[in-house]
């Protein structure tokens, strides 16, 4: 079993992943799909004018402030994605389903309703916040399609867990819950990056191994913006079973693939 | 089983209709939803500076024109209705699932690529329009969701059937194929209007009973506009073997129950 995040940022190359995809499903591999959708929500934001605002914690992470208009521009942008992913593996003859985790409460997660951040120098709460933090996830629907012979594209949306209020959750971390809670051998995370660079100015510096002793030094000291996260969702996904996470190019033909013959970080439970 | 399409029009009181689902939900009732979404594409699509542009057929029909842009819009506005109206289920109990005919390929459709229109008097051809007529419904993943508890959702999107080209089509008809695959013995057909008017400027003056015989005539000689195709879809669930479908408002309390009373025009087979 492995579960293939692809990330939303430009320069990925959605059509060799998803023929990689059916290269994977065709040789047997049990996969489930997660996929982000920053990009395009930050793109239809400006279009409707009203452009994401990024907001830092305390803490020092960077977020996007999610407002209700917000939240509704990330819902349509990140569904957009997911019925182009389905519709393009269907047309590989693959039998994509795609959900979010409001379907069948998936993806339960805790609204952080107020969130502390850092602007100009002064600390800040902005309330009305629709972002969240998975606390459940209810495996059995996913189970349930790949029993009938679906491949399961998950978008990053979670159901809050008092109600039934959507999320914006983030897809790495997302992807890292649903690997462990499906008990997945493995996690292979795409982006527009070739693994955790050791320089910044130097695309082809991955690190090829991280031990999971080093994973707290490499957030800390080493990994920058977005690589950050997805160091935390690895960290989240090896404490939650997983065996192995790999953070692969995904602009490169067969990148899953290559992935899983060594191209990229590797990260061992 | 009873099949609920939910109109897209402004007016349709969707929480009330939600709140009925519940109520039939919690009574044994097993349902599956079908919605629209046609007047969340045009106020998209307006503010994205890509209004609809609506045309006539040779017969008289009025549709959307469906380009590349303004399929990704119809996408984009009916994955934003799905998710509200799962969110608003789930926060009631009730455990939605939300999906597309392009999931595990439920709505299977032929692609009308060329469309002959008449505008300003003259005979046109338009290419590369993506709508579709359905040809086939895949039920077993509705079958499967309904046994693994969850009520279906279903966006009026389908899938091409040559490929995974994602396709506009009607909802009302949308609900009318899924109503006969799925074996249902009624479909309800909630509007802003209250049933099929004899009077289309007295709204109480729905006529309460068509028969089978006569919807031809009251499709070419009393209803307009959007009413054609409601008749339509009506004519198709019950040619697929649906016992009665009920043509009701959508706009007031319990509009499910009252319909299921004889609020509406009922048309049985």
């Amino acid at each position: 079993m492995l579960v293939v995040k692809i990330g939303g940022a430009s320069g990925v190359n959605i059509n060799s992943i998803v023929t990689d995809i059916a290269n994977q499903t065709a040789s047997g591999e049990k996969l489930i799909v997660v996929h982000g959708g920053s990009e395009l929500a930050t793109e239809l934001g400006e279009q409707l004018g009203h452009p994401p605002r990024f907001v830092t914690s305390a803490s020092g992470h960077t977020s996007r402030y999610t407002d209700k208009r917000t939240l509704e521009i990330f819902l349509m942008a990140t569904s957009l994605l997911n019925r182009r992913l389905v519709g393009q593996l269907q047309n590989l003859g693959i039998n994509a389903f795609g959900l979010s985790g409001l379907d069948g409460r998936l993806l339960v997660a805790e609204r952080k309703s107020t969130i502390r951040i850092v602007e100009n120098g002064k600390r800040k709460i902005l309330r009305d916040d629709y972002t969240g933090r998975i606390t459940n996830v209810n495996i059995e629907t996913v189970r349930a399609l790949q029993y009938t012979g679906h491949i399961p594209v998950v978008a990053p949306v979670a159901i809050s867990d008092s109600g039934g209020v959507a999320l914006n959750v983030d897809g790495d971390r997302a992807a890292a819950r649903l690997a462990g809670a499906i008990e997945a051998n493995k996690l292979v995370i795409l982006s527009n990056v070739s693994g955790l660079l050791s320089d910044l100015a130097d695309p082809n510096s991955y690190i090829p191994n991280i031990s999971t002793n080093d994973i707290d030094d490499a957030i800390n000291n080493i990994a920058r913006g977005r690589m950050k996260r997805k160091l935390i969702a690895a960290r989240e996904a090896l404490d939650a079973g997983v065996k192995q996470v790999i953070i692969a190019n995904g602009k490169i033909d067969q990148p899953i693939t290559k992935a899983l013959k060594g191209e990229g970080t590797l990260i061992n439970g």
